[in-house]
């Protein structure tokens, strides 16, 4: 379960309006399989890893090209009879149990006669709850509450964007705490976060960095839409030739108050010390990039290059040991 | 071996002079045991796992309040016949083949009869290394190099205090970069903290930090030795009453050079921006504590609480998710 959690957290946020899920299938004790679900519209987590189950134990490469849940669903009630039938689903939400974007998952398990089913956590989503129960009548030993506190938190984002309003705060800083001197993160954190500007309805960005840094903030690394912008600013006048002012199909406000932020379901902050002053009774969660250089707080041009090479929690710090390079 | 290297995480530098080490013991794919190496003159972390794996399968208790590692090699060479036939020993670290403070690992695997070994990485000290070359010899399946880049990251400590001098510097700092303001980590950290104090040979500290947060600079929340301090600064007059000056059996040397540090093996530096600085060339590793709370830049009283959930490593960043708490 906990390398569906983790498996699930490399997609935390890209899901929405969905809700991060990552996946796994053992058959007697191996492992032959962890998926996590991507992208709304995309196969959720639980097909992801039959289809990568199915390949392992068939060889059959025909699956492979199938990237569409509803084809996926079909070929493997097709194709994967008696396959399973000691085989364990570890998923870390209940399978879903209503005809959305995608065929019920639970349908899918039940059909292909899976011996057990591990849950983490039940879905809190009252329309697709009964996945669980109807595994169970179908006589699939079922069993829930695995990691259920981490399931839980996985999937909190979803909780609070159904209901209402989830509060994203990026932060990307050096090992030594700089915010400052240019860009801070690798291709990698930049396109992650160009992946969550593509999702999110509303991005929101003090007045000051708009004037200094002259951002464009699209998605561009990943040819993403560029989302509405609020920028957050007392001064209401910036120079048209800022690029973000230029990205057609996108609504830019400039306000001097953050209501605005409670109409959207899933809105990001960017920002660094002031945003995250003036924020931070409103937001839920903090993104943080964390560049492995030593920046200097006066002379931003003379970065010192370290490597990161283990992280954990201790007690409820982190503990970060890396390398001078 | 991932989990074998994360165990033996949790001990790194505190085996100092010996390497950090984890092993694993699996029978029929099953994982028994995963163990480190916790401590210079313990049991090596094949022992550990040897012993925990003993009592998974015996349930024999009487070997449970054995600690000292030649009483374990003799318990289990004297009682755990046939037992590991088809146990594979998972280790970070070439087995030692040398009587050092305890008995060579290789010959209690071979006498045990272990099938298989899977090593990281070779040992690097001639004094220690044969173990593999013995095991293959007699007639123990061994494949050497597995997460090899890991388990050599590892023991990088070891190899530079074993050829001459290793420096670490300790960091703390808050969620938002801020080192300032009164105490950041938590018990855990600080303890950790204190167990390094009790292993190192010199502590290096700024005189700007001894002059305005007149540490104690000792290993009280682990009952350890409190070590030798090196001062730096220009200014050589400090106020006899510092805590730091009063434990007895302690040398503490007032430089305004840091030449001192090559003369020894493992020496630690605690500080913030300033000594990060001074000392950024003769560094090897960093070790960071964050704390989860986010400090306003000037008015240091009103910490607000958060909660790291995930963090993992993207690219060469790292990427901390937490939820405000």
């Amino acid at each position: 379960m906990q390398a569906c959690l983790d498996e699930a957290w490399k997609y935390q946020c890209l899901t929405y309006p969905n809700p991060a899920v990552g996946a796994a299938v053992l058959k007697e004790g191996r492992l032959l399989s962890i998926a996590a679900h991507q992208q709304a519209g995309g196969p959720h987590a639980e097909v992801l890893a039959l289809k990568e189950a199915y390949y392992r134990l068939t060889k059959d490469s025909d699956i492979l090209p199938i990237t569409q849940a509803l084809h996926l669903h079909n070929y493997l009630q097709t194709h994967a009879h008696n396959l399973f039938h000691d085989a364990t689903l570890y998923v870390t939400l209940e399978p879903c149990f209503h005809y959305g974007k995608t065929p019920p998952c639970s349908l899918l398990i039940k059909s292909l006669g899976l011996r057990e089913v591990v849950i983490g956590t039940l879905d809190p989503n009252a329309q697709a709850t009964g996945g669980a129960a109807y595994l169970r009548h179908n006589g699939i030993k079922v069993r829930v509450g695995v990691l259920e506190r981490q399931c839980q938190e996985l999937i909190e984002p979803f909780v609070k964007w159904s209901n209402g309003s989830f509060v994203l705060f990026k932060y990307a800083q050096t090992f030594n705490g700089v915010v400052k001197g240019g860009i801070i993160s690798s291709q990698a954190s930049r396109e992650y976060v160009h992946a969550l500007r593509d999702r999110i309805d509303l991005l929101v960005i003090g007045g000051n960095t708009v004037r200094i840094d002259r951002p464009i903030l699209d998605a561009r690394l990943v040819g993403g839409r560029a989302p509405n912008v609020l920028i957050y600013s007392k001064k209401k006048k910036f120079s048209d030739n800022i690029p973000l002012f230029g990205i057609g199909g996108r609504r830019v406000y400039i306000e001097d108050s953050l209501e605005r932020v409670a109409q959207y379901s899933f809105v990001m902050i960017e920002g660094g010390e002031g945003m995250l002053r003036a924020t931070k009774m409103m937001v839920d969660w903090y993104l943080q990039f964390v560049a492995p250089k030593c920046r200097a707080l006066e002379n931003y041009r003379c970065d010192k290059k370290i490597e990161f090479l283990h992280t954990r929690k201790i007690d409820r710090d982190l503990m970060i040991w890396s390398q001078n390079g």
